[in-house]
């Protein structure tokens, strides 16, 4: 309820050509996750006796099996074709002497002519393995045929830019740190345990061709002395930057020995924790009930069938959730349209609005620097998913190119809200004998993925109607990103943000969400087309009307007409059509895409982070 | 799945001052509502053994009690009030000749300070109706103390514009047009059987000072032949003008005979009325469930108690719902805490972008001119609204004064969609022993009601969230507002919309609804803060970062400097505080205003619908 809150959460709809330099990565090395033995995490049981709202049931079914062969083009690659890349790329003859790094390990997807030509009962096309390694300094990438069993492309160092940090990245990093004595000297002067210190690695950003040729990541460190949330408790004015090719420190900028580590009170948020319940009248259990089970099914592990709906689900360690080849029943023929042939978050920027030392790097890039997939933590069955929900696990690649499971990171489910699908009741005035009130209720089906990037929990929601309607959400959940602060009363002129709590700033900054959708209306040849709703003056006198608006339509040639501005007194619409497919009378078939909660970035076309994120520049293409 | 959709829907977030002027009325005698008996709509039992995909399931409770006496200030008159105003007001001198046409009658809201002091146990301040009547062609604004039994305050034409209309208007409207020869003359011409024959009375609109002193309406017909979808069938070219006082057709536009009506095939969308179910995989019931019933409560058929929130809840013959002293409990003292004095839809503009003679004139405000309670029809039970609704009924009050029930038009109910209200998972580098997974899911309450003002159906939606949010949306349903053409292919120059089946167009058009939003946050005394996020340069060399956005907050001194129109690339954010209470590190109490989904009028703005619907000439007051 407080006047804080200026961190501004922006979707922006970008059809956005997909960097291969951008980068994939993975995060965690197999045993971490592999000890993980079950779905439920360890505080559920004793948290849902406290103070629950949601009905204690049993879970519907949770299905985790993993193909040990593809059944469709697009599929993930298996354990088992993981397995083979790792052992024809180590004895590929580059990499004889020592495995590359692994960064990204996927599947090549065949071309789009091929997977629409491609029908259940033809053999796949060839599987293909698309790496991203990083061996002396150098960036590879790589092309794996698993069928012929050997590495058929090979470019070095194609553009400018890294692959992803890895988590040995984060280790040189935070080892160099740790050894550092100029370091330990801070942490022990500013009076803080070791055996408390928390230390992150946020990445630094990109500030001109200075820092070019050289792969730095910064440090930087709490104290999780008596709470979890040691977010909360930066240990503000202490930034190491580390050469992580050459494991050596290179600077560390001491600034502000004297701003306090933030008190940890109040800061564990933890259910269990929690000394009384909320101020509030309890909530009687609520659940979705579906005595039949839910209406979807998926088969093969990818290909979801709901209602007039079929598309292709996979995990992606960059993308998070990838939702191939959405085709819809026509609702007179039943035969599938083709909707949408691929969809996926293409990168989420998060620039703070911080220009001391110690902040002006933050310009995180979530997607590609740590990966939507990769940092997706298992779901909480009944709480971050209903009681029907179908949980589908991730399958990404170590270091060491080795399989590992990321379970239950996706959920599918059947939403009903109360949510009416249309409805029309007549007027009793218009004399009909049987007074007309009909209603349709709204059910719906939705993917989802929780990506925990840090402090901050993204939830992506894909959701079906069955008129036809996708609609892609993205909720923010989580932590703030804290500053600390000398300040402990709010005197805000002089800081980049609100005094959230004693010594702590929010620090002001915004989320800008790109997608990648690729519209395949009725096939593949598909126009964009800006609808412009321009102001006419009423050219007669025959009415005392003097102004209405016209939807001007204009079919985009280039890719540049596209990138627009979204403006509300100049106000479009934006469809895709296929001009060659008409309806009865001789319209296109088409889609129309309607951003919503669009935010623009107000950096300067020519400061590094924006120069970087130049897709948000515009709110399309 | 066709590129036609240019009718925007838009929301204008818009603290109006409410325009008394502006009216009130009723539009139903009594006799229509008091036969229908029962909540269920005649064809609800068959059309769920047909393709139904909720459950059949009793309805959990469905109360309808009226209370004799009101039991808070603000609860609405009651029947023995009604009936007591009706019986001051037949005796009172000026009307003893004849009763008045009444526009609206309904309590007269005490003053806040008087609301804000009262409290449970205190006798409740007097009881007065506020009365728009309509005598002698003039209108009459009544106060009317029914205590004292006598009329304390009776004001004659307080400004320009008139009452609502009234059934009694529509009555001499249509009653003057089907007594109209040249009327039936080319009705007969046109084909149409008098017993197919529909006619509607679109409001006239304002169009500059020549039409000033006279109350006109037009009237429009349909063919209902074939179909009960008659709004798909119109008789284009024919617009009969009526002055209602006088109850003359002044004028017949007769332009287009050969146009011809379109043809209702496929146009019943009854259920019932389906040769097959669509063509999609039949989905399982769905709903929500509930085992011990709703969380809320709702005392004295008014007041709704759930989670942390209590409200006062009513309906409104001209504003739908009204939300009063919405208060939220502190989370820590538990404390309720003043958030809204009052809050509900004000306007409803929906302008149509054809400026011919028979268009030129559609400008409609569907509050101020039809009701948004008064087009509320009973929602149906298990569709409209899910299983463990309240159903509450609107007491309204016909033209001469008597009561009338409109049964079941707000549901009240608990929504759980699978949504999450927060949720953090740890990633597993940082250390903790238990790995961190916690999530809450989110429950919230809704208060709904759909008006079915002609052809659309608006459904309101009041939600709250345990945050402390209240989220207001309104859906479209329905049908649209279509006309005639010869066109049967499109050829879209020419015409004011797109073609959507053969000889119909679907004219563009808007609808800006806006709404009045008395916020009270801690208490009556707020300041509204425009909080611009304005780039800066960065004024240091000691960063390379160039610029970044910073908040700055203003307190508006003045009305007219809080009428901002919203721009992408000089984001407000907008803050209503509470400056005499501050947090514990000084912030003031607040609450955000968070406009979305905004629309811009293009009109002109000396174009007589903008002149009178210029509350949309900004987004916000």
């Amino acid at each position: 309820m407080e006047s804080s809150s200026i961190f501004r959460l922006a979707f922006i709809l970008s059809i956005v050509i997909f960097l291969l330099t951008h980068s994939w990565f993975h995060l965690y090395k197999t045993s971490l996750f592999l000890s993980s033995k079950t779905n439920f995490p360890p505080t559920f049981k004793t948290r849902k006796t406290k103070f629950d709202s949601v009905l204690e049931t049993p879970i519907f079914k949770v299905k985790n099996t993993f193909n040990s062969s593809p059944s469709y083009p697009l599929d993930p690659l298996t354990i088992q074709e993981i397995n083979k890349a790792q052992i024809i790329i180590s004895s590929y003859k580059p990499f004889l002497g020592s495995f590359p790094s692994i960064r990204s390990l996927s599947l090549d997807e065949p071309e789009k002519i091929q997977i629409l030509n491609w029908k259940y009962g033809d053999p796949l096309p060839p599987r293909r393995a698309f790496v991203i390694a990083w061996a002396n300094s150098q960036v590879h990438l790589l092309i794996v045929d698993l069928n012929l069993g050997q590495v058929i492309s090979h470019v070095q160092n194609p553009g400018s830019g890294y692959p992803p940090i890895s988590i040995d990245d984060v280790r040189v990093a935070i080892r160099a740190t740790l050894s550092n004595e100029e370091f330990n000297k801070s942490i022990v002067a500013r009076g803080v345990n070791f055996s408390d210190l928390v230390c992150t690695t946020p990445s630094s950003g990109w500030f001109g061709p200075e820092e070019e040729g050289k792969r730095i990541m910064k440090v930087r460190c709490y104290s999780s002395q008596g709470t979890p949330s040691f977010y909360m408790r930066p240990i503000e004015g202490l930034i190491v930057t580390v050469d992580i090719d050459k494991g050596e420190v290179i600077k560390i900028l001491d600034t502000s020995p004297k701003i306090p580590i933030p008190n940890g009170e109040n800061t564990d948020y933890r259910y269990m924790s929690q000394d009384k319940p909320p101020e509030m009248k309890p909530l009687n259990p609520i659940s979705i009930e579906q005595p039949k089970g839910p209406s979807f099914t998926i088969e093969n592990g990818h290909n979801v069938k709901w209602a007039n709906w079929d598309f292709h689900l996979k995990a992606d360690q960059r993308a998070g959730i990838i939702i191939s080849r959405a085709r819809i029943r026509d609702s007179e023929t039943g035969e599938p349209r083709s909707v949408m042939y691929k969809g996926f978050a293409s990168e989420l920027f998060v620039p703070y609005m911080d220009i001391d030392e110690n902040w002006y790097f933050r310009s995180y890039m979530d997607a590609g620097e740590f990966g939507l997939g990769a940092t997706a933590m298992s779901l909480v069955p009944l709480n971050d998913c209903p009681r029907y929900s179908y949980f589908m696990n991730g399958l990404f690649v170590t270091a060491d190119g080795k399989p590992f499971v990321q379970p239950n990171i996706i959920c599918v489910f059947e939403r009903y809200a109360g949510h009416i699908s249309w409805r029309h009741s007549d007027l009793p005035i218009h004399g009909f004998e049987e007074r007309i009130r009909e209603s349709r209720p709204k059910v719906t089906l939705v993917a989802r993925m929780a990506a925990s990037v840090g402090n901050y929990d993204y939830i992506f929601d894909w959701e079906f109607q069955t008129d036809g309607l996708i609609r892609v959400t993205v909720g923010l959940s989580g932590m703030l990103m804290v500053k600390g602060t000398l300040q402990n009363s709010t005197n805000e002129d002089d800081i980049f943000g609100p005094l959230v709590s004693e010594n702590v700033i929010g620090v002001a900054h915004d989320h800008f969400i790109t997608f990648h959708l690729d519209m395949d209306i009725d096939g593949p040849i598909n126009s964009f087309v800006k609808v412009d709703l321009v102001k006419e003056e009423n050219p007669s006198a025959k009415t005392p009307r003097k102004s209405y608006w016209k939807a001007k339509r204009k079919v985009i040639e280039k890719e540049k007409d596209a990138q627009i501005k979204l403006k509300l007194y100049e106000p479009s619409e934006f469809h895709f059509i296929n001009p060659l497919r008409k309806s009865r009378i001789g319209n296109p078939t088409g889609y129309k895409i309607v951003p919503k909660g669009n935010a623009a970035s107000l950096l300067d076309l020519d400061d590094p982070p924006q120069i970087r994120s130049a897709f948000t520049n515009n709110q399309t293409f």
